[in-house]
């Protein structure tokens, strides 16, 4: 495996049970995070575990993710070891036997430590760059953000030092000695779609939503919309490896 | 508020920002624990934090989950504390400026500490409360666990000591200021249905799914699929308060 494409696995990020299921190539734990917009972040305060849902954007080797200044996870997290997990539930295995019952499923444990993003600028253009990453151009097309609200908003950037990819995509396991039984066995899927726009037409916002919406059309599936808005953005020059 | 029907919420489990979004009453947190079948849980190892998506289901003020016996995450969390975490994404909000942009989700995080369930026995119906929480009825059509099976999963429960929801599930909050400008603005709803179903045809699974599997016909929104399983299952007897 090119040492360069990949997250080298240590036993951090080692998957250990099913380990067929098992990827650490850079390609497949990008398209997992880039399928998505909501991570689950993990970290310590006092010994305790929190999980926290945020949402999150990928710039080559770096997750970003942000919040209210007055943040308890962001305070928590700032130089301190984190785990960013990101998953899609895709669907129901049932079988004959309790035992083969299952999810399919995508996920991605990143690990590393997080950062504070400091700077105003810094902050401002990492929020655009968030923007634009889900609505190509739309930065353009917005009131900027003033000094205050960037400065209410409070970032930060975790470096993967590694991550695992773990896939489930398959049908039933079941045993051959099992087929008598006269249970139903398959899969149902599950799939995340963009529903109906709801204008707000009290803001004058009516017609058709504009080009940088365009992936969230009605019945789109959603982790489609976001990988092809991930890809357009790094056609853009977003989400190129960062030098550090 | 009814002490025997709120997660009281103590520092660990009380929503710092946007506080008008928390809930702890029984009914709403159970609600979204219940419309979900994967969470995240959250534990130390080692200063570590990981996070570990994983199917699990609610009985009472209890939560569930399993895996293989040879888990690091149940050795883990056995006797540890754990916070386990649901959330859905219900939406994408844009408005006129970056800063009102924004997500609707729904989510929970509970606090307590995991235990594993010891007993053959005592796992064997577990796991059949769970398959029938899911599926109502099915244990009966399945050919029953092995004492193998059953040896080779690991389980772990949790009473909920504390607990918050956060739900935002809003319009677009645009300063009126922000009206001039030319964006279209609204909300893109976000829902997670079921597909159409994928039958194991060499396996002589042949036939529409059977009265079980009712809940997870094509074009059912899962998270009220997950519900309505729930409270079916409650109804007939599950799911009530534990005595411990």
């Amino acid at each position: 495996m090119d040492q360069t494409t990949a997250y080298a696995p240590t036993d951090r990020a080692r998957v250990r049970r099913r380990p067929q299921r098992a990827h650490y190539d850079e390609a497949t734990v990008h398209a997992v995070l880039d399928a998505g917009v909501m991570a689950h972040v993990g970290y310590v305060l006092d010994g305790q575990p929190y999980v926290t849902p945020t949402a999150y954007w990928r710039e080559g080797r770096r997750l970003y993710w942000h919040g209210s200044a007055m943040s308890r996870m962001l305070d928590a997290v700032d130089g301190a070891p984190v785990c960013v997990t990101v998953s899609f539930l895709d669907g129901f295995i049932v079988g004959r036997s309790g035992f083969v019952h299952s999810l399919n499923y995508r996920s991605v444990m990143a690990f590393g430590r997080a950062r504070r993003v400091e700077g105003i600028a810094e902050r401002r253009a990492a929020l655009d760059r968030f923007i634009d990453r889900l609505y190509a151009g739309r930065p353009l097309k917005l009131r900027p953000a003033t000094d205050e609200e960037v400065a209410a908003t409070a970032m930060v950037v975790m470096d993967i030092e590694e991550a695992s990819a773990k896939i489930r995509q398959t049908g039933v396991a079941d045993l051959p000695a099992d087929t008598g039984w006269a249970a139903w066995c398959g899969v149902f899927p599950v799939e995340t779609r963009i529903g109906a726009a709801l204008p707000e037409p009290a803001m004058g916002a009516g017609g058709a939503p504009t080009l940088d919406l365009a992936p969230y059309r009605e019945g789109a599936r959603l982790d489609e919309a976001l990988a092809q808005a991930a890809r357009s953005a790094q056609a853009r020059g977003q989400g190129a490896p960062v030098s550090t």
